[in-house]
């Protein structure tokens, strides 16, 4: 997000000669597979439990976290997408989704609110 | 991951009693399903396809790469992980997996290069 | 998986002229998304709201295993595979990979275990 | 889905006694984490090269597909849903969702149609 970040990100794929690769359809798979790979950390395991992978896999976790974000922040740098604009836009549109009257408390998707 | 976005994620989710739901496991879930309907739109899509869909559907589109920061961020930040350092810290490792001279003009895996 | 909703199935796709969209990328990013979106009825839920979801939406949870199913057993039979044969090959396998002695009562992966 | 795969899958789960962590959340994430196993195969990939890449991991891509049928059939045998039912149903809504002249030849989802 920052400039630096995305810089460095633009670097490694353009040093590797990996932009011809890095398609939209491409990008979407891969971020959601690296989600998959952090979710697979929690699998079968209990609130505590998950809490005691945290505290045993604390690297694993954060690079998997990071996996995820180079794509993503590299996927909105190739559409134009300044991430910072598209999260502002859509948190007000998810605060007019989920009202804090209705909301609060609850987690019912908005079309069950 | 500036500090502006962090806060207006967690006011948001404060003002509606979200902690509570808003444990990793479910996190991680959720960053997952964002991932799927991300995807969702370049379905079936070929790569000319996929362009078209990105310039008729961009603020959707834009929108589901919002959705997956927020919930990453919200995760990021609730275990107390710096998501530049985290960045800068896979990377590294990315570029010792992934050394230029091997990994030029390939999408092998590391483990397959 | 009977040759009867496998015809059901390749009938179904054959009628919409779809065989052209079906290839091996495609339907696997298919399941994943039907698979994201059967997790979302549970997203967020505890144990009990889980079974609550299970009583409430039964027919719509159906409907997502039986999405899943269908790429599932379609993307088999159009890579040649008897997925009967495939699940016995495999969990030949998971026996191997899970010997009774170390991994009753444990679900750690194998590479964990 | 026949008796004897599912009476398989519930032998091999209750020797280890894994009963006790295969509740549906967990097994939907299982689905899901299992289904991008699938798809990773194939990430980055030409057409041309997914083909390939299912003629040099045929054995690979035939045990990811079996471990979500796994998954999947014993999550439906837990809910006492009958997967051959659920297909049955669930393909008498897609027909009337994609009538085959509005969807003949086009990969349109059923709310874009």
């Amino acid at each position: 997000m920052t400039d630096k970040i995305l810089s460095s990100i633009r670097d490694f794929r353009d040093e590797r000669d990996w932009a011809q690769f890095h398609n939209p359809k491409d990008m979407a798979i891969a971020i959601s597979i690296e989600a998959s790979e952090l979710l697979e950390h929690f699998l079968w395991k209990t609130p505590e439990e998950v809490e005691q992978r945290i505290r045993d896999k604390r690297e694993d976790i954060s690079d998997e976290i990071a996996d995820i974000a180079v794509y993503l922040f590299e996927l909105a740098d190739n559409l134009d997408i300044d991430l910072t604009a598209a999260i502002e836009n859509k948190m007000k549109k998810n605060a007019a989704k989920y009202p804090v009257d209705k909301a609060k408390g609850s987690h019912a998707k908005y079309s069950e609110l």
